[in-house]
């Protein structure tokens, strides 16, 4: 079969939520010993996970990884980027030192990550690579996974970043992924990028799937001039009236990235072997998007954590259809936003495991004889 | 000493954040591997982190508790809340047997509960009461801890809820249950409530400190009805055009009760003690106010959680000038925003002491003798 047959076939086999789980789910919160709906979205989120396990209560999302995808983009060499190509290459190494932020994040909150190498374009010391996604005990690789297509895309501004093939590829190394994370019981998980000029390649997917003006959707990244940025915003505005037409796929290929390819296909991934998924910043919801082009149903995988300060964040999240978690004006990228949604949706999850109903929790004849059974003092 | 002089005393002896710490954590920020500024407001709470403790970096809030004061309003016999006066005891008891919103979360997340009776109507069984706020391991008790003024205040419908006298005695509470945290080694805490009947007491304390009309402030608490509102808000219109002059106690005395004079108590303990205190909803907020009103470098040492869902929280926040971390739509009190909150500044301040600087995270030729000495793989 061919690659884009295969990815087809394992878009085509995504199922809905589990809608018995969910009204059930539903049911038990309007009981709990609370004021109906008195913690708000908590409540939704954790019928929107009885819906993705088929549990209504009892769930657990406690082993938890961040997916970063890691590439270079082409198009840096028209100087969109306020910082060098070699910033990736760095990155990508620190993310398994553990130095960088959502690293930090994730070595204090004990969350993997899954540091998979798309095509960074410098040379990565061969002794840093692993070959395969999950470890033989069924752990989360520590090293960098290499599945590295090429040295970056080409420059989006003179020819299409990537063949169809190429775009394909990656896509399926971010369905890999998932795959991985659930052979390791990873049970919530998060997708990040590392990539310099990346938000110029997320701007021009957005701007090519949705319409929108490229002054509407291409920001400033890591901290663009002005003159930086009327540049960016020119590249992108060519590009997408030049190159960009076809289907999501032809979009992604002629203006995207590697990262953003396996991003795309992680968010498939999520909806193939069902397991919730935390979308991050700008570069992460985008991909987002385009998944939801090729089958609408991942959206009901994903919970978005923070509104981030990028300008075509919102354009984005209203063509989603959900709504930010939290907003703490951060704009580092990496997945650096899943570990606080993750301990959100922990939140959510331990209130509607451990809370009880009102009869449960009546203060009646027996109650004291349980707290002494219980031994709770 | 009379118990309000000794009030003062401890409210005179606040002294404000470190500086020096607050500008070398700052630098530190600025030279970490990340563009200045992208972890957006995760950098400034690690920074004031550091202005309450006095360390740059290094600073550890893990050992976390949320202290809920209970005690009921007199009010309530106006019709004025949704629920029967019942309910805080039950709550009160269920907090102790982690049943309820904040304490599943609470017992999820290992953060202890410090329940203090500081005057529930009902009577609590002898065997659920401790006297002490601290235990002989220095430790925070499971039990009540019983500080009881009396069986609930009077209703401020038709005279003054408590005389001054009690609600110094309540403020002294709220200071003596933080003195109980530092001794127990807590080194970050929120502040809840449980009392039927509250968020009209604390609608009318706000409108009575702000001169904001009453049916600007009240809202419908845990449900109230179209009737039910408009009550509440004539009795609170009623109180504070009548009974309520003087300066903050004295309003707090008149139409405020036991378990809010407590929580203004605990924000001024978090001044004097210097421990970084959480602002739960509105309630918490309310009192929170009252506390600078009393001295405003208290406010140094809050972070606010939640947006609460309740109407007079925005000018309450307004008030005090800072800005919550995050908007779920909850509005069920208990202190049941401040777990999540816990967390946010847990990734802050992970992500100041394990981040590294451009400098300490370069890839140059001894990174991978580096990666080898530390075993990372």
């Amino acid at each position: 079969m061919s690659n884009e047959k295969r990815l087809f076939k394992l878009i085509g086999e995504i199922k809905g939520l589990d809608e018995d789980a969910m009204k059930a789910a539903k049911e038990r919160q309007d009981y709990l010993a609370k004021p109906p709906g008195s913690l708000g979205r908590l409540e939704d989120i954790a019928v929107k996970i009885a819906g993705i396990t088929g549990k209504p209560a009892g769930n657990d999302v406690t082993r938890q990884c961040v997916a970063i995808m890691c590439a270079d983009n082409g198009v840096v060499e028209e100087g969109v980027a306020s910082a060098p190509q070699s910033v990736t290459l760095s990155q990508t190494i620190n993310f398994t030192r553990r130095y960088t932020g959502v690293s930090s994040m994730a070595k204090y909150f004990g969350i993997d990550l899954l540091v998979t190498d798309v095509g960074v374009a410098m040379e990565i010391p061969e002794e840093l690579y692993t070959d395969s996604m999950v470890t033989e005990e069924q752990k989360i690789p520590v090293k960098i996974v290499n599945r590295r297509i090429s040295n970056g895309t080409r420059n989006l501004a003179k020819e299409a970043a990537m063949t169809r093939e190429e775009a394909v590829r990656a896509m399926l190394t971010g369905i890999e992924a998932v795959k991985a994370m659930k052979d390791a019981g990873i049970q919530l998980f998060g997708i990040g990028e590392m990539g310099i000029g990346n938000t110029t390649t997320s701007s021009a997917v957005l701007s090519a799937l949705t319409g929108v003006k490229a002054e509407e959707v291409v920001g400033r990244g890591g901290g663009l001039n002005d003159e930086g940025l009327a540049k960016k915003i020119k590249i992108v505005d060519d590009a997408v009236n030049s190159w960009c037409m076809g289907d999501p796929i032809e979009k992604l290929a002629k203006v995207g990235g590697y990262d953003i390819c396996a991003m795309v296909g992680a968010f498939l991934g999520a909806g193939i072997y069902r397991i919730p998924v935390v979308i991050d910043g700008f570069i992460s919801i985008v991909s987002a998007c385009v998944a939801k082009e090729l089958n609408p149903r991942v959206v009901d995988f994903m919970f978005a954590s923070h509104k981030s300060f990028e300008v075509g964040y919102v354009i984005a999240m209203d063509r989603l259809g959900l709504a930010p978690m939290f907003d703490l004006g951060m704009r580092l990228g990496e997945g650096s936003g899943c570990p606080i949604a993750f301990k959100i949706i922990e939140a959510a999850v331990a209130s509607m495991n451990l809370m009880k109903t009102l009869e449960e929790a009546s203060i009646d004849g027996d109650y004291l004889e349980e707290i002494r059974r219980e031994n709770l003092f």
